[in-house]
């Protein structure tokens, strides 16, 4: 396999909504990408194939043939097995248990395929081209429908015993709060996610408070997303502002456990929520300056991504280019 | 400095009541130890001189200098920044904050001396020596009247930015509990630590709740520790085991986050506690299966340390080797 390591990667990002594909080369920029939906309903067998026809029709017309590529990298959401390569399961993907995703598809493209979270994949990408380059213990956050989460130790993607680590977004902060589909209660994603936001709207407009929010969804609870809630509270809503805050204290709280557990030189805030700088993570800053040490509080910069919604695919491409390195990704 | 790497280490721990001093040879078992009382009350410099007091007198006992040792390694309890050797902040010293402690030995006793958290000590002594040898991820928490944490990823001690990496008693498992001097709210160590199941059971008594613990401290609530909650419980108190069960959700609870965030080949559990298999231990256990993700909780084996209190002195001493042979420990 000589030359391998200069030869491009296919690089995937599979989500609840979109499956995002990319050529990258050896140089780390995407040099070309698309997006088709997941429709995860529709059953596994019918996503994979989704994905291997996105991945064909891509590395067709690139000129390149599935022999030239260094290797595909697959960023899947969900508790990931990576040594197996198996999505173990997956809250964005209903149904999606122990299914072995790296075998599947390279049995199909005939391709040697690796699986990583798809957090994981945005903290190494993270770290190796955007917002966490040259730092030496980060943890990136990815703050959306859901929370994920994954760690780099000493420079390198930590994963733990079986790829699974890095499942921040299920650590139980009060755990006499919601239940989680995970089987625990209260955690980071059912009480600071764009999910959660949502669902405490929701709440409190069926309890017949007040809110800009009603007219702005026509009524229609059902119509309520994180950025209606986003808007309504920087034109002034009262509600809104109340549910962001809510949703920024948890995330401080989370935040400072983090910051104490690791006590890392960044933490990186990714995801569609990472955009609410005012509203959302400067109070969640500041509450980790007063719950969490002095000496971790004072040594950690909370920053946010750079490489937007195509991190994903950046880590699933190094991981691949580490892994083929011999190097423990 | 040749041959120094096979010259002994003066390792040293101290906490909240003890200070024990150890000759550690390069074989890494211990070779003579003496124990002294912290006397923390008495303040930073009369501490410093009986540390440094124990220190001369096991060296001399031993027929060393110390111009022969490798080094001086000091776990101590507390936030420490391992970088520049000091406790920054320590609930069981109370008074010391921001003390330069390896420097103020290393100046009296001419000798390089070299600072870590006492738990971050005994992950490194039990990964090395005890319970957790050839493990390659494993997180261990202290028992005691606090909980620490110590952190070893990928075979190596994972300290962090500052070196204060690992404080996971002090992470927020129920944001609506008890205040911790820490500055947060509910965490692990306020809800299932040592200190925790004694306050619970003293709060218990004096909202006139019947118990054998009442006889057994002869009506003095200020007499009851862990080890009579044991006890009570063991003859079968009604109020004691429940007591128990109480710290044993909670501790299940933070184990189930430890689970979910490093997905663990070993979580190892010391300190005073740590006996306590079936009162505290196996119910916590069976926690972590019921709320952490399949994945990580299938591949996690929660054992029990190994080096008794003699850890912490374990690792310091394998600290000072490793930072000794340029290697990061």
């Amino acid at each position: 396999m000589t030359g391998q390591r200069e030869a491009p990667v296919l690089a995937v990002d599979i989500g609840g909504t979109k499956i995002m594909t990319a050529i990258v080369p050896a140089d780390g920029r995407v040099l070309a990408k698309d997006v088709s939906p997941t429709l995860a309903g529709e059953g596994v067998p019918s996503v994979v194939d989704r994905l291997c026809r996105a991945a064909e029709k891509l590395v067709k017309s690139n000129n390149l043939k599935f022999t030239q590529l260094a290797g595909i990298g697959i960023a899947c959401a969900g508790a990931i097995n990576t040594g197996r390569g198996m999505v173990t399961v997956s809250p964005n993907l209903p149904g999606w248990v122990d299914i072995p995703l790296a075998q599947m598809v390279r049995e199909r493209l005939k391709v040697d395929t690796f699986l990583v979270n798809d957090a994981s994949a945005a903290a190494l990408g993270e770290h190796r081209y955007g917002a966490g380059k040259g730092v030496k213990h980060l943890v990136l956050l990815t703050l959306g429908t859901g929370i994920g989460g994954g760690i780099i130790a000493d420079g390198r993607l930590y994963l733990g015993a079986s790829g699974a680590a890095g499942e921040i977004g299920h650590m139980t902060i009060d755990v006499n709060g919601p239940e989680c589909p995970g089987g625990h209660t209260g955690c980071l994603e059912v009480l600071a996610s764009g999910t959660a936001i949502v669902r405490e709207a929701v709440r409190r407009l069926k309890n017949g408070e007040e809110s800009s929010l009603t007219e702005m969804v026509g009524g229609k609870a059902g119509g309520i997303t994180a950025e209606t809630v986003e808007k309504a509270a920087r034109n002034g809503d009262g509600l809104a502002r109340e549910v962001l805050a809510r949703a920024a204290y948890y995330l401080g709280v989370g935040l400072a456990n983090v910051v104490n557990i690791f006590n890392p030189e960044m933490v990186i805030l990714g995801g569609g929520m990472a955009g609410m700088d005012d509203l959302l993570i400067d109070p969640a800053r500041r509450l980790v300056a007063e719950r969490a040490f002095p000496v971790s509080a004072g040594a950690v910069k909370i920053a946010t991504a750079r490489l937007g919604n195509e991190a994903g695919v950046y880590g699933a491409a190094a991981f691949v280019r580490e892994a083929g390195k011999g190097r423990k990704p």
